[in-house]
């Protein structure tokens, strides 16, 4: 061992304390959804509060600045001593560095601030949101817009406010970039909704009672079919689908049971999840602590579950395999339909208000929209105020529709209650993303249908795990995909999708 | 707000963290008993240790000790200021020195060494147990051992060094004091366990097959009845029952529900943890951080599952309320049976071989032969290898029954390969506090049996939490027994209470 590899063990041994901190916090949060008692809410917010602050303490630690330091120059990036160390660990070593950096930017004093108006924001949008009361709302998002941008200025920038808020969720994208992506893909998708509409469905057969026990059965069938260890992950019930993972050997993804939309609600969701839970537990764990077993970005992640939600879960050929199946368990709702019904009318395309129940057409046009508003807020060409107004202008322009109330329509979305902006895009590109991998995955697979159609699932989780997962942070979101697809990212491959889908 | 009061909530915050994080390793354990996904038992090493070292840490922290010592002298324990602090502040301040000098003896690797230790010989317990092999287990003790006879010399000892041991579970217990408690309990209990020996009872109907959901339904209304408030706690299954506490507003229990033996494996170990439960929920959680909010020792954790365990939950007027319900939830056992009989024979008297199934009579027996050996064994005047003979004779010669091999005889509790020397002492010393407060409680109210047998039980939870849980660490052990029962500890209450259930 190199003097050099033993400094670099020295770095892992302090990122995995870091990690570990992280994803203990992580645990908290599944446990407030899952199990926790009510009263112990506000013990639970110390204890975020003790990890975070612990983390963060850790990793912008002199102590380990100074060891980075000495195999990596802080200023310019250059290595200064790499013998020994394999591509992947200097792969570790430059992302580290980078983590640091930014974690430093933003003093331990600002993230609990931004943490503490999170939490009192959410309260508020939560008790305005019923009430469509977005003037009581506007002052508190005021304040926080404001403190959103000092993050924005705390972090820097060379050309947009709006870069660095970006750059946290997809690392390396501006709003130079996309602007163009997201201008040419919306020329696109309004005509091709208009075009694409559904017409005089039946969808009442989708609605109905469905026994818990059966649907949590379904969707452990489902994700042990797209390969789950099962002694690595946990399906548990909660009020929202999500999913967090302290470890690859450890994925808590929930699902939602009590419903009465089986698909939109319960099936689809616990896919989605699953291609979240997929994605993390394919992380090279011999790397943990380090960024190497890391999700490269938000966005990336947000491919892995939208190409299984949709590109896969919502295919003709998966539910060939599936459908007989969920005939058989909820023979009251799906007995009398037949295979072709159940999928043109789980694909319906329709306008709808409300971006987490739309449809895959309509998607991306949501995510727009909320871009170009907090695009806005954030450069200071819109107000908080005019929010409701721009709102609906473009939800009419884009999508067709009005809300008929700030519920359903600029209030509907907890994310900016969170601060989270800058967040919103990965959605789309996200679904991009997926499009184009799904693209080289379907051509690599001659007989992808075929295989689906059988239930056969768990090749596409190898060929994700070997081409995205495994290489966590070792190459940039860009680089990535033209790892795994050959080509550099176009929007073309989501377009065709949806015309080779829809048409 | 004075300086002292100044430098007194610094203490607080710090402890503050200090309790959160040893909390969270506490969350692990519960996590890894109950819902944690097999396969991530190797990173639930790395969390428990990284909490561990932290806790640890913060607690010698020098930073902390500089604070502590503004108040309070380090070497004397006398206060330096203390104007403006409150009984239990000042209380809070003594109890945080002791705790401070106490982790101070050990240093982090010998604390680290001590938990590798005990993970490596619970395995091989586990794997030689049911193979009767304690000549494999040997070495590995012989050299546990080693290691807690070092723990015992770093924490220092004036008389016997067995006495810092005990200290760690009874603060201010010695060999001295027990040798003399046991001695007396001893000479009690042999002759009396005789005499009150169960004949002929038939106990078929106590045995069968329980429904789950229905043995938890009971669980959670007796639980219910005891005071539980709905938004604190959990019950959940596990294959051992036991409870932990993260906060007093979030406090988790477990029982066994897949029994054969419905009222000793589920109910009467559920009324235990619910015991230990109502204890660490009424602590004061405006303490929280300081020993205030902390179990004043383990034997009075035990006094309070036992008072509830036996002295209440195994009582006639108990099951007064309670026997209609099981004989409507499973008629199949208890329909036939009348509450006499019930009665009778869940109170039956007959030697057994394994301590957690013990009766009341004979479980303090249990306890005193195991202490015999382990102060032998720390004292050096018994060696390992004698441990089985040792065992066999005293089993023989306290509990008249001999036995058959070693996983029924001295391999049979975790607690050694655990390395938990002076640990035993205290499930006797509990049964006896429990006697003593049970003594002082039926007392007080003159209607006790006729409330019980009304299901009422509320008043005994708040008795408890006036005059034992809301004190926290504030008296000694010594001090708080005499507070609530107006007299020093005597053995003389548990064997009253014995002649009186069972002569």
């Amino acid at each position: 061992m190199t003097k050099t590899n033993e400094i670099y063990q020295q770095i892992v041994e302090m990122g995995k304390q870091i990690r570990t901190l992280q994803s203990l916090s992580l645990f908290m949060e599944w446990d407030q959804e899952t199990f926790m008692p009510k009263g112990a809410i506000g013990f639970r917010s110390l204890q975020k509060q003790t990890l975070e602050a612990l983390a963060h303490q850790h990793l912008t630690a002199t102590e380990l600045q100074e060891l980075l330091g000495k195999l990596i120059d802080f200023d310019t990036g250059e290595f200064i001593k790499d013998d020994g160390l394999e591509d992947l660990q200097k792969a570790a070593i430059r992302e580290f560095r980078l983590d640091v950096i930014k974690a430093k930017k933003l003093p331990e004093s600002f993230v609990k601030n931004l943490a503490k108006m999170g939490s009192e924001t959410v309260e508020v949008w939560a008790q305005t949101k019923p009430k469509n009361d977005f003037a009581t709302f506007t002052p508190h998002l005021e304040n926080f817009l404001k403190l959103v941008q000092e993050k924005s200025k705390l972090l820097g920038y060379e050309e947009h406010p709006y870069d660095p808020l970006l750059d946290e969720y997809e690392p390396g994208m501006t709003v130079k970039k996309l602007d163009k992506i997201f201008a040419s893909l919306k020329d696109f998708l309004i005509p091709f909704a208009k075009k694409v509409r559904s017409k005089n469905l039946n969808t009442d057969f989708m609605y109905g009672e469905f026994e818990e026990s059966k649907v949590l059965e379904l969707d452990k069938r489902i994700l042990s079919a797209m390969g789950f260890d099962d002694s690595t992950f946990r399906l548990d019930t909660s009020n929202h689908p999500f999913c967090l993972s302290f470890h690859p050997t450890d994925v808590r993804m929930t699902t939602v049971t009590k419903t009465t939309d089986l698909i939109a609600a319960n099936v689809s969701a616990t896919i989605h999840e699953g291609g979240h839970g997929l994605y993390e537990a394919g992380l090279d764990q011999d790397y943990f602590g380090t960024p190497i077993c890391q999700a490269v970005s938000i966005a990336f992640h947000e491919s892995q579950s939208k190409i299984w939600e949709c590109c896969i879960g919502q295919s003709k050929s998966f539910w060939q395999h599936f459908y007989p199946q969920i005939q058989e368990m909820f023979p009251k709702n799906f007995k009398d339909q037949s295979l072709d019904t159940f999928y043109k009318t789980m694909n319906r395309v329709e306008p709808s208000l409300i971006r987490i129940y739309s449809d895959e057409v309509h998607y991306c046009l949501h995510v727009i929209l909320r871009y170009e508003i907090e695009k806005g807020l954030i450069e200071g060409s819109i107000k908080v105020k005019d929010i409701p107004d721009i709102w609906n202008e473009k939800m009419e322009a884009y999508i067709g529709i009005k809300p008929k109330n700030h519920a359903e329509g600029c209030m509907q979305d907890i994310h900016w209650a969170w601060g989270l902006f800058g967040y919103f895009p990965t959605y789309a590109l996200g679904t991009m993303y997926a499009a184009q991998l799904f693209d080289t995955l379907t051509g690599k697979f001659p007989d992808f249908d075929e295989r689906l159609s059988q239930g056969h699932l768990h090749f596409i989780k190898e060929w994700l795990g070997e081409n995205v997962h495994r290489y966590g942070r070792q190459y940039s979101s860009e680089e990535l995909l033209v790892r795994a697809t050959g080509k550099p990212f176009s929007s073309s491959f989501f377009e065709k999708y949806l015309e080779a889908k829809y048409l």
